[in-house]
């Protein structure tokens, strides 16, 4: 029998750290799951969108998984992102990233090809991972980086093999969040891949998120999960209502470049990007710092 | 001092009644308005997409209104769709429109000329439009039929207008749903323009829905809402997903032909559509049916 | 046997003319007219897009055929758009312009009820109205205003009615144009919507254009429609390449507005915009003012 | 002093080969160049979109270029695409095929981080590639893949680049392209990446093209180019105007799966995709096997 994984609650999707000379540091991705060890999240997840997996050779993202897994340590689920444009490519990755301790992988589909992309095309890729991978599948729907949204449909079909956990939907489509959750099987688990959408998800029956915001407000995210988990939609809707901005800053406006610029900020360790990314400028640092001192926001601190 | 009124709950956008020769046929509607009033529905909106409001004549707007306040009697908000492409025509649809008795006018946005349809310009026009109106003004988006989506800081802006008090958003973008929800002035009031997210648009603060699927599941929808307000999430989450698949099929996927099928099936008065509209074919037809007889969806009957 | 009608060569699509309260001006869209006469036009498209023809009444409508057929006489072809939302609607519109002296109408499709658009919708849309026209109907497919692009398939089908003579395609889709002309019926004509691409159309087998650029420019325009009938390419590439930025002033950037402000300045009549539309700011007009004093495009001149 | 490299007449963007295991055969690429040196090809684009680049890893990609440098010959030019996601990668590449034996490189833009790739970004990422390359530098832009696409004003801001030659343009727009002419270097050349629309680019300004159709109908696509050199222009759009179809199918329609499919089908080697691509099916095979035998397309055959 399959292994699942319960994926409830809050995982921020670390970003990779870098030197000044785009060279991985992986000791500073740990240092950033030590400082975020002290809230109550439900785990990782590394090689994701804002990991820039896609700028990664593959002997980087292996030293990233084994990095992350020795940091997290057991009492944490680890997530690594191991889609590739072929499914020999994700095939090799999902094994390495399994091999280097990885709890389960998280893959995001081939784009590349989006005229061919059909169900049929998706679901046997999907199928075809999930037979070789030594652990759980999730999948991984982007549109705003994959330039196309894959149908409730299809997921729902993809739902149907045993090793296909759940979904993190970054696209922020409630409707189409409520028909995976109405037609997928039994147990399949959806992941709010973005802060911005994260009660509604959670109104719709979403497991928990994989939220940006959460590596520099994890416990306002986690705020949002637990308020809304005792019943307390009042307080769940007014943090999720004060969280909109900060997080629209660090993920579809100013993106990684921001994301890592606001973790600087707060003694985490954000870094350089990888080129083509440029580094937030003097005007986005300036808006962005007036966000992160709003009040209504619960900011990651060094103390705390 | 500028009147308000209050939009909870919710309001089915009833389709307009035509003949077999497509004429305008007011007493269905009236006949509808019956039908619908042992609902505990908050109102009704007229000339909305649903009325086929773009293939009506101004004489015909008139006399829908008129027939619809008649019918729907005083204790019922009627809303009103007046919007057109040029501001002097909105302006005199909205004074018509409140003559013959509508409580408050829904004002979709001109969307021919996209290019030029500027913050700058819909603001102004909205304001024009508000500062004519004799009733309040509901703002309409959708993206759908315009081809267009309004943001959150046009409508941000649009919202500080004393005479406007609220927002039909038909998109589903729960994140900008959220943005105008945070920050537009208190008591602007947000109604889910379709019933596929009802359930995460009240999470994330909307007033209530105006719903084509209330005009077949009055029910169903005001029960949705009603487990929300009274904190039964797992009620309320149940009857939203199993409400998607037929609100789809009389929205998104066959549009005011299948909601016309639909109410004719159940003895209310659907009828024909006018062309380009095509009445919906037998397949249509067939996959609508099972839909209805979903048990799971508390669907109209005319006994109840 | 069904009427034809030579489309071939340049046509402006006037602007329609409204004095400081935006009431319509019949005798300056004359004026404008009679200034044009002195070009080699093939005629005069009238209640276009450029014409504002969404903000008009019915009345206005029929006024506006009549002023511009006698302006016009006989020597010229006068096209008028009557596309509406509903077929009776379009049909009322066709049937009045051809009996106030239009010699053609262009027919925009409904594009509301996207959803519903289907080909087989849009077909019997057309066919209705051409069915009913007493004279030759030109199909308008203008994506930037209706938000939905008709297929070349769909078009295909439509040019096998008899009454259905040629489109207007203002989508710019040169490998949709060419799969338009090498599908549809012996004759049909196709007309660039745009000067943007007056020369790949033409060089793909269109018979002309209607083109915004030619009530401004209309001596460059006739130039490379005649430099390349007379097989010069290299002196009608190098008046296409210098019209193009010019024309997207008047069109995709700035629009009506722009046109009717550059017209203003060359002595011939654009005056107010109908709100929503709001007139070009000093910005707009500066640089404006610079791409018509770019000696590279041959203006009108009040003395020409 | 900078190379540079004429880019004029036609290109085919050959597939990469394949066993049944899916590994590379270069050697069944070499037996493909070798088919098609009979025709006047300027010469071999390798690891372009038909190349299926973003499914191979770094060593395949040197080894094909390797293979094809031997087998093309010093007479034709060798284009190599090697664009990635990060500036290094893609240098990385590029000094590798450079070295490998490769005239130019044909370099995708980067659009994972679609929200990110601003002008800034994507001049900054050519100009690092252009800097660092050995050889000229080809900008190509494929929204079809990438889901986006890069303004004219960005590209006319790389062709400044001394190292930065021309543009394999795949979009279609033909406006664009015109500005992207008007406003860019002198001596900036532009290639049609479809033969879905050679004509109107070369009509233009366009050099030539780089043209899927060009593996299986090479003889047409020269023909096209050599009628429109020629000032034939009768024979240029009846060649055009019977190539859309077969074009079509081969690229947005059906993509690599069904060029390699018409390729075995014309005793080329085609072979397998790799997945998720998944080979052409019986209907495909069907509709494609009649458009290859259409006798107003000159198809390669094996005795020509």
């Amino acid at each position: 029998m399959m292994k699942t994984l319960n994926l409830s609650g809050i995982f921020p999707p670390l970003p990779t750290a870098f030197d000044r000379n785009e060279n991985l540091c992986a000791e500073k991705i740990q240092f950033n799951i030590k400082c975020l060890s002290h809230y109550d999240l439900s785990g990782y997840l590394i090689l994701g969108s804002n990991g820039e997996q896609v700028m990664l050779s593959e002997a980087e993202k292996a030293e990233t998984v084994a990095a992350a897994r020795e940091a997290a340590g057991a009492g944490k689920i680890l997530l690594a992102g191991t889609g590739g444009q072929s499914t020999r490519e994700t095939i090799r990755l999902t094994k390495s990233a399994a091999s280097e301790g990885a709890d389960a992988v998280l893959v995001i589909n081939p784009a590349y090809y989006k005229g061919q992309m059909t169900q049929q095309a998706l679901v046997s890729h999907y199928s075809d991972v999930a037979d070789a991978s030594p652990v759980p599948v999730v999948v991984y729907n982007m549109p705003a980086c994959t330039g196309m949204d894959m149908s409730a449909q299809t997921i729902i079909e993809m739902s149907k093999h045993p090793n296909i956990i759940g979904l993190k939907e970054s696209g922020g489509n409630l409707v189409k969040m409520g028909e995976v959750l109405h037609g997928s099987k039994e147990g399949f688990q959806v992941l709010a891949g973005g802060a911005g959408f994260l009660l509604p998800a959670l109104a719709t029956g979403a497991a928990g998120g994989i939220l940006a915001l959460a590596n520099i407000a994890p416990a306002h995210c986690i705020d949002i999960y637990r308020s809304f988990r005792n019943g307390d939609m009042d307080r769940a809707r007014r943090m999720q209502l004060s969280a909109i901005a900060l997080n629209g800053a660090v993920t579809s406006k100013w993106g990684v470049p921001a994301l890592k610029a606001a973790m600087d900020h707060l003694g985490l360790y954000g870094g350089p990007v990888r080129r083509p990314l440029l580094p937030a400028g003097d005007e986005i640092m300036r808006a962005l710092t007036e966000l992160l001192n709003d009040e209504a926001v619960n900011i990651y601190t060094i103390n705390e």
